[in-house]
């Protein structure tokens, strides 16, 4: 039975993570928000799941279904998926460790995020710009450098060598990988111009990813949304600046 | 052999909730940067795991040490102590479940920080009091009702009944949902004045985690430190009001 996701349609977003887990597997899934409705999907369906009175409702998506059983929240499903998928480690503590880097992953999302929704997801961008520019500053200065430089440890103290995240083969966590830094470079041209420069171990892992036949070929279909600034990762030149 | 706690001396923070889960077990823990430079602990030994050039470093305190595997992030440290503790439930899939629950808890905790630090974590309050005050108005308007909101849902929604968040049974995520609540009582003492009428399941639930006698004690010793303003629930008064 095929996997079903519920995420926004009309952008990448936090759904994206697992999208990349299950092009990578080629595991049947249905994006349910971008199906018809005829067939019983689209947003529809996902706000019924979200209002339902059933046990455990989840409370935001994106989540997913395999069967009666919901999994919300990112690094939960890619946890739950990792080993079905054959995209986790074997050893049970190496997948403990996948599941923490995961969630500094998921940590660096939410506060890519709030560079452009400093004060409240609910209010336009337009009304906390001032805002976004101070925290967006901050942002470039201090947090994508303590990010990207314990992300680049990770790598280079790996003893399975620096090709993996998470011992000696690919995992779910390499996927995310990729998926933050098409995300920071798309958002912050400028600020991540030499990337590959600081960063070599992070980027060289970004385009391994990239050049796999079956991400390759889902980041040329239709499946694979442009980003946008409905997103997470928005490009608003204001936010953007060089670093030295 | 004790587990040792990895957490920033002299605030409760993130650290507070892996404490309850091992208080309630009465699990052999050494609050491991609480320790005296003597014993080989203190903040140096924390700092020392964080910049050590081993495998797998974990990216920020709380972390956990259990023989030489290293568990950071409070989600990850609970959904692995959770089944030795006995405070996880049996099924896979409740476990997955809890996991779920217990990403939402972290999201509103990174939330109720956001509050006092919405532009950045190094700055300063005094130099983003401004702004802390808008994120704070929408964080009482919109945020808490929303996770509150849903929690008390859950809790109306478990088939086997509304005493506990995942099954039937005493889970860590209970032991996290008092911690919710005392610190968000302690932030906003005006805005959560009705949560009882509001959240009646939600608040059920806390006062009986309180009184439970390992939790009891635990409150009523050392061990617990007080909430202050160096830690994720802060009381600035200028930041709470009542809600009509």
């Amino acid at each position: 039975m095929a996997y079903e996701l519920y995420y926004w349609d009309g952008l990448q977003g936090r759904g994206e993570f697992v999208r990349l887990a299950l092009e990578e597997a080629k595991a049947p899934y249905i994006d349910v928000a971008r199906g018809s409705k005829d067939d019983g999907q689209g947003i529809g369906a996902m706000m019924a799941e979200l209002d339902s009175d059933d046990p455990y409702p989840p409370y935001a998506p994106p989540f997913l279904k395999d069967g009666e059983l919901i999994v919300p929240h990112v690094a939960n499903i890619l946890f739950y998926l990792g080993p079905k998928l054959k995209l986790a480690p074997r050893d049970e503590g190496l997948r403990i460790i996948a599941n923490g880097l995961q969630l500094t992953i998921a940590d660096l999302v939410t506060e890519a995020h709030d560079t452009h929704h400093p004060i409240a997801g609910g209010l336009y961008y337009e009304d906390q710009k001032d805002e976004a520019k101070a925290r967006s500053k901050d942002f470039i200065a201090h947090r994508i450098p303590k990010f990207m430089g314990y992300f680049e440890r990770v790598l280079a103290q790996n003893p399975d060598g620096p090709r993996h995240m998470v011992g000696n083969a690919l995992s779910y966590v390499d996927l995310s990988m990729f998926q933050i830094v098409e995300g920071l470079r798309y958002a912050f041209p400028k600020a991540t111009k030499h990337f590959a420069d600081y960063y070599p171990h992070v980027v060289a892992l970004h385009d391994a990813v990239a050049a796999r036949p079956h991400i390759a070929a889902y980041l040329a279909s239709e499946r694979r949304l442009p980003f946008n600034e409905t997103g997470i990762f928005r490009h608003y030149p204001e936010l953007d600046h060089a670093v030295r």
